[in-house]
């Protein structure tokens, strides 16, 4: 216990705690602060064997700390930030690191990290996934800002992160300032979109095969095995085992209201594609599911007045169209996973960031939520060529696109029919259909644009930027 | 010549100098200015004979004016739009109307009305919809800010209007601050959505029937006499009958490069929908479409790896697929009209805007781009019942949406079987999919979200919020 701390933690709601736990299981002294004095109380009562050094004030905190200072703030992403390193900066020295660990937006570690820099000061964004478990365990951790610093942080970074099954660390320097906490951004509206096809998967089995909650978990725990083996899909197979923990012998998933909740990275992430010009279209559809589905009250007035189709699923085949589901569900997982990719390629251009892709992919393969097999495949991928456009460029994901195509559109069109909602689904076709066509019907909109806009187009026989006469020849 | 101005424009850009010449010519002396003189020496050598008087400074400009002045800028929207406000603030008196009728962000338009207000000068931010055309022969106006200065140009902006079959002027006054920016804002999503649908269905009489460019020209002819009935429908048909302006003899539409353009209007709808957790899927599937028809390397390129599906269409029956397809035009039109009122509700809340929604539908009848007959029937269900959350609560689009639904879900299959991309059709049948599902599989993505972030749940048969014991029980 009177070893100075090599590492402070500074925030000790659940994150921040694991995170110290985790760091101190590593073999390291932690310091630990925390605004009201009640929770680091809490944390010391309940491991007081551990190598934790608690300070109730933060400039004590600050000086109990070994130099270069390391600190990891776990606080509210927002106004708390910066309150907490405004507080900090008198107290630091050059050369310090001070990491955010939270779930903040990208362009405020852009912006704290310039305004840092100023005073010598290293600032880390770093993305945590993984949730409170992974924070204590391993988490994967994408950390951006000033490489030196990184290299300061690396050793104990690689240590308390969890590690790939060929023992490879789920950690790496994404890039400078905001590229760590935009690619976790991305990584959440990845975790949207493969939650969201998993609901519809689940939604077309239960609502057109009429299949019980037991048989879902059951076919789930078995597509687990294959291709889709992923964290979601184990979690999602235990859950619908699970019966109602309050006496009912429902099925959990069954007493549980249907308004997702949502901590805004899927919207920033979409947001995002929109500003850098970039279809997210499948992620974006997920934010708008969850939105829905938080209009309870409207649904159900709804309900009563808008019907449904008439469709009798009697004649499917139910074996077929349960590995239908599973292609569609691989098809439009791999869709998702080339929009993300594309939108981080793009961003790389457009904020300056030297973004490692097959990187990326590989500390995503434990920790995180989206942790699964499938990362190894895009990893291979950019391994393979690096300079690829969109992940259905490599031969794998080429393959599957082609070989699965006509599984999802079978599925697709079972799901329409029956009137069972499936936005991701469908987008995810769209974009396969849109970006293999040499050819998009947005020649007419360009000439539309033109007739009521003058806004010029380009023709495909010519250089040159063209205005058709559309008033002067009548 | 020698009367004094009762309004002045600046900015003599082709939208600028048509506004001023619309405004001159229902009897008003306007004054006008440019940054550079020449743009006004060519207005004033066109129009010797109009009551339209130059200036050469900003100086005399102001001063040349009748007082309250009424000045509207049709400048570059962004910094230009700041640069000129800095000039013209010392100028102004107290009680003179500012008006911004630039294609601005409406966050904008409530910081310079709010900056502006605290030296008493009234700042309107006014959509202006119609194009350069629109702008001399009547657009339909949106303006939004102090409803006293609304007062004292409406009178000048009624007249300069355009009028509706029944002589109604299409603009009125839309609410305090960025309201009338943040509707155009919504208007020109819409027409974002209008456009990609009239898109699509072109795409698939094209590519899944085999029709020709002079037989869809025709098509869209006739579907514009019904209810269907609009502008947009209207130039398309138009601009599928021109043949190349440069000598060949081939339709235009086939010699336009298929890469879409945008001017961010579709984009800010977007992010903002996303911003206040509503969806607006329709036409955030046009904004992405129009992304990645820009993308169109990557796309001849993923063209050649990526194959298409095998389709046959020879069994369909072409009549009953186009009269399917013009019924998944209305319908789908229907289901983004839907998202765009229901958003303006949402924005209407949250930016404490008392925006009367049949009174929006009915300035958007004429002058506008999405000017339409349809327009008429959302002021009718306002009419009825102004409460309303959302358009397909109204009996006559409940009535289309039911009716049209099987004809809508049939293209949409066939278009998926046969590759052709269907983004915005798809995005219909999934909206209406989701919101009139009493329950949608939202329950699943709650319980995930408390298995691996404890973000807990409510339940549908107790009050309360919950925690599942995910890990405890095993």
């Amino acid at each position: 216990m009177s070893k100075q701390p090599q590492i402070g933690v500074i925030g000790m709601a659940v994150m921040g705690k694991n995170l110290a736990l985790n760091i101190e299981s590593r073999g390291y002294t932690v310091g630990i602060y925390n605004r009201t004095a009640a929770k680091t109380e809490e944390v010391m009562a309940d491991h007081k064997e551990k190598n934790v050094v608690p300070s109730y004030n933060i400039k004590e905190f600050v000086e109990s700390l070994e130099k270069p200072r390391r600190i990891v703030m776990m606080v509210k992403a927002g106004f708390g930030t910066d309150a907490v390193i405004d507080e900090l900066l008198p107290l630091l020295d050059k050369g310090d690191v001070l990491i955010d660990g939270g779930n903040t937006f990208f362009e405020d570690t852009v912006r704290r990290n310039e305004k840092l820099d100023k005073s010598g000061i290293n600032f880390i964004g770093m993305g945590v996934s993984g949730g409170e478990l992974g924070a204590l365990q391993g988490p994967s951790m994408m950390p951006g800002g000033q490489k030196e610093a990184y290299d300061l942080v690396a050793p104990i970074l690689k240590e308390m992160s969890a590690k790939a099954e060929d023992g490879e660390p789920c950690v790496t320097y994404i890039g400078p300032n905001g590229a760590g906490h935009y690619v976790k951004m991305v990584h959440n509206g990845i975790e949207y979109g493969d939650m969201q096809l998993i609901a519809e998967s689940y939604n077309i089995l239960r609502n057109v095969l009429g299949l019980s909650v037991d048989e879902i978990a059951e076919i789930f725990a078995e597509w687990n095995k294959g291709e889709l083996s992923s964290y979601l899909m184990e979690i999602t197979a235990d859950i619908l085992t699970r019966k109602d923990d309050l006496g009912s012998d429902k099925p959990i998933v069954d007493l549980i209201l249907d308004a997702a909740g949502n901590k805004g990275t899927g919207k920033w992430s979409s947001q995002n594609a929109l500003e850098l010009g970039v279809s997210q279209s499948l992620i974006t559809e997920a934010v708008y599911a969850r939105y829905i589905s938080a209009f309870k009250d409207e649904r159900i007035e709804a309900s009563k007045v808008l019907k449904g189709p008439k469709f009798d699923g009697a004649s499917l085949n139910k074996e077929e169209v349960i590995e239908s589901v599973r292609k569609a569900l691989y098809f439009s997982k791999i869709m998702s996973y080339a929009q993300g990719f594309e939108q981080m390629r793009i961003a790389a251009e457009h904020y300056d960031w030297p973004l490692n892709f097959g990187e990326i992919a590989k500390i995503w393969r434990e920790g995180c939520i989206i942790r699964a097999q499938f990362l190894q495949k895009i990893t291979d991928a950019y391994d393979e060529d690096e300079s690829i456009n969109n992940l259905l460029m490599n031969h794998y994901f080429a393959d599957i696109a082609n070989d699965y195509q006509d599984s999802v559109r079978d599925v697709l069109s079972i799901a329409i029919k029956a009137g069972v909602p499936s936005p991701a689904f469908s987008s995810a076709v769209s974009y396969f259909d849109s970006y293999r066509s040499e050819v998009v019907p947005a020649n007419l909109i360009q000439a539309q644009r033109d007739y009521f806009g003058a806004h010029t187009y380009q023709r495909t026989d010519r250089e040159g930027t063209y205005h058709y006469p559309w008033y002067d020849e009548q």
